[in-house]
């Protein structure tokens, strides 16, 4: 049995919504799990010293256009959310919720449906309505949730899953671990597809 | 008649050694001319306030493994410098030089020839003795390169250039416009061929 490609995300960066679109049927195509990994950005980029693209001069208006092109490129509906980036650990803590309760599978699809709502429609995900919403439309019960998600055990086990990334030397989504190997970027499918095919990169 | 491909890059950045490798081959498949522009990103570094990656907690360490990956994925030859990043700017006005007096195909062939010492062997280019070196392997003489690069014009040439450059919102190196639609990243090829052959992106 091979071991799951770990997939490291923020639910508030788009380069990681892109990855998030394309990462399971990539891993299906060489009969491959994918382990995903919500995890918050803000927390990391004090370590790296990071700012958002968009907050740097210079990149962040390249990044607007950048971004817009690759989902054109890449056919993935996108739009730049009025709001962006936004905080993103009610979003987290509602997956981990669903992940502990309903199992890996259902908490891959709320995460799905997270992203679209925020990078395909541009819904402020940082507000629990749309977060209660996703879980509803998937026949979730949304008070057991809003009630689930904000108990101390679940901001725990998101503190450990980050402390965990940093550990691992995570500093940027989306960040794809293959066979111990690290990707970082939307960017590195092409040679993240090579790893799985030929078993070495 | 089509416009040339602009290329952007420093002679101290890895990213921009790989594009510098390919992009003439990219570009003639769709019979368009490269234009090479040497920059100092230390200047523009400023302006974006952005750090070398080697510099980063954490990323330091991915882009040197992403860098010796990316390379054996691309089939370049690559090394790490022992020193590294290092300063450019003797090899940008020695650039600039041989293209003010003996074109710029000689000055291309010279930016190959400097990018291959650095990046493909690790002499560090920060010294001239490698740099006349280069000039003297393509029969060029250099004692009058010697003189010539350090000339006050030759150098208020690169500060235009690089001036030239901020004020068209380049921060990055590779970076590279083709028809006006700008690309930072040696990554984003897969685009600029696209953009090349259908003529949009």
């Amino acid at each position: 049995m091979s071991t799951p490609v770990e997939f490291y995300f923020d639910f508030s960066s788009p380069y990681g919504y892109f990855a998030a679109m394309r990462i399971d049927e990539l891993a299906q195509k060489y009969n491959r799990q994918v382990e995903w990994h919500s995890i918050l950005l803000g927390v990391i980029f004090k370590t790296t010293e990071t700012k958002p693209l968009m907050h740097i001069p210079l990149k962040g208006d390249y990044s607007r256009h950048d971004l817009l092109r690759t989902a054109r490129f890449h056919h993935i509906g996108f739009t730049i959310p009025a709001n962006f980036p936004v905080a993103t650990h009610q979003a987290a803590r509602a997956m981990l919720w669903i992940q502990n309760t309903q199992g890996k599978d259902k908490a891959k699809q709320f995460a799905r449906k997270v992203y679209q709502a925020y990078f395909g429609q541009g819904i402020d995900i940082s507000e629990v309505a749309p977060i209660l919403k996703a879980a509803e439309e998937m026949g979730l019960d949304s008070l057991e949730l809003a009630n689930g998600m904000i108990r101390q055990e679940i901001k725990d086990q998101l503190k450990e899953e980050i402390d965990q990334a940093l550990k691992l030397g995570i500093f940027g989504s989306p960040y794809i671990i293959v066979d111990g190997e690290p990707f970082w970027g939307f960017d590195r499918f092409d040679q993240i597809e090579a790893l799985l095919k030929n078993g070495k990169i």
